[in-house]
């Protein structure tokens, strides 16, 4: 079973490790400000989403909680998250098992999507894996050698508060140049909003300036507007920086791209980035280089906590 | 048995696996332009060692062999090391078990060091852990989870040649702003002999402007040299760059600094650098991190091969 406990949404699903899902649904994050109440809401869910799958709870193998970090995964203890209000070292895993009488394991959101793309979809039978998601921020987590690799204090992955520019534009996290304050769709729309032309179609999809979203861009760069192509092709620039660094030092066997790379698809923006990536790595390595769309889409937040389940079985 | 062959020297060194060496013994490369001839002396200093050390082949539980890639650990096979005319696609494990009717396994010099320093030196009993050295070029090695990560073509590691100034200087490996650019000996060098001015303290202890290298830059900044000191500022504000990004991503326990850092000391590179990249990594990381310098100096080579050996025993 697998729990992806988002900002906004919580993602319920029942499945096997095949990727098949037997049962999912999906509700407002709603915090009540009281993680307990929260947690008491969450188990009704789950014994609602597995009698749906008509099954019991004793015939699922274990529970795979996600949440955004920071967290414990070994302590299964949700430390602080910014988005869910009241939440603050609370021993997630502990309570879920207490309350449901099976193992809870617990994973950062960008850990599990790693997992999830890695179990069951873009990533799938490959040994080294960096997947890099582009949403209000960006996330990333690293399958190296066939496993998770998660560093000291479960804090490896963090690619999108890399420096792509020395000193350059401040993060949303306090530091400067951070790959996430260039292609994090949060700072990009901020930077569309500035500079977006009044007259350009950017402006004219999204039905104002204020209004303006990557996605704007995206159907403005598919009709060949020109300041669209420009931001995409800035963007796209920004992205491979980051990954050929990680190539370099990782030798990954394929980075697996979220959000924004893999709904603006392969001529507006993966391909121009295998060409920019190719660009700066040595021959061999872009060679043996994979860069993907991820493959679960909207169906990633039942995968995540249903991947984090198997890898901790498996492990 | 460790048998570290470089471009100028090879070392020989029995030991075990605590560390302590039981014979050693080092001597100019010389190649003779054939593998097949080099290795044939390399066998006979092997069993010349090893009865140094007072013990028969049968004794020894494997020989680690590290050579300056590329080459293929898996399979035993060096490739085209540059320095080493006559050897290529030489199956050096396989050649050498028959020849001495013990295990062999074959690892670069960069990952053999990795290892020294983890198992022997100043990276003991840590989980994650990089290990950079500046010599010559700039090499790396990545313990994560408590063993050495290679990656696809096992060419992961390859930190010198990550990006740390974009469309930057040109390398030596063709790419530009590779970090190997910036604080690798020979390209400092290159730097050092065209900017030192004529009348500076660099110059003076070097003898010619032509002769000045990074140890005297060293020395002249423990005299407080302003020339010296600035250029050693800038040496190690790239090789921060290269730390920083190393942290976000991999947030290892420790960075194993050898060669010029570790020859510089805590005062003019090590503490600077440890400034450096305490700004510009999140504190909880900045916290966790220790950059050390690497502990082996000149010993690393006898030890290099024997942490090979001990590793592939243990895995």
């Amino acid at each position: 079973m697998g729990v992806d406990i988002g900002g906004t949404k919580i993602a319920f699903a029942v499945g096997d490790a095949s990727g098949r899902l037997h049962a999912s649904s999906r509700r407002p994050t709603e915090p009540s400000g009281r993680a307990e109440a929260d947690l008491e809401r969450i188990v009704g869910d789950v014994k609602r989403v597995v009698a749906e799958a008509g099954l019991s709870l004793a015939q699922l193998a274990a529970v795979g909680v996600t949440v955004p970090g920071p967290l414990d995964p070994e302590r299964g203890v949700v430390l602080s998250p910014p988005n869910l209000p009241g939440w603050r070292d609370v021993p997630v895993a502990a309570r879920l098992r207490e309350a449901l009488g099976i193992p809870v394991f617990l994973e950062n959101d960008a850990n599990a999507a790693a997992l999830a793309e890695w179990h069951f979809g873009a990533g799938r039978g490959l040994r080294h894996l960096v997947y890099l998601t582009m949403s209000t921020g960006v996330g990333g987590g690293l399958i190296l050698d066939g496993r998770l690799y998660r560093g000291t204090l479960a804090s490896a992955g963090e690619i999108g508060h890399a420096p792509v520019e020395w000193e350059g534009e401040l993060c949303a996290c306090g530091q400067r140049g951070c790959l996430e304050a260039y292609v994090g769709g949060a700072a990009w729309t901020r930077r569309l909003r500035a500079v977006a032309p009044s007259a350009s179609r950017v402006v004219a999809l999204a039905g104002a300036r204020e209004a303006v979203r990557p996605e704007h861009v995206v159907a403005a760069a598919r009709e060949g507007d020109a300041f669209a192509l420009s931001e995409l092709a800035r963007w796209n620039d920004y992205l491979a920086r980051g990954i050929v660094w990680l190539v370099m030092a990782l030798a990954p066997e394929a980075v697996v791209l979220g959000t924004i790379a893999s709904a603006a698809g392969d001529a507006l923006s993966l391909d121009p980035v295998r060409a920019q990536v190719a660009r700066h790595v040595w021959p061999h390595l872009a060679k043996a280089l994979r860069i993907l769309p991820a493959a679960l889409g909207d169906q990633l937040p039942y995968h995540a906590g249903i991947s984090v389940a198997v890898e901790a079985l498996r492990s």
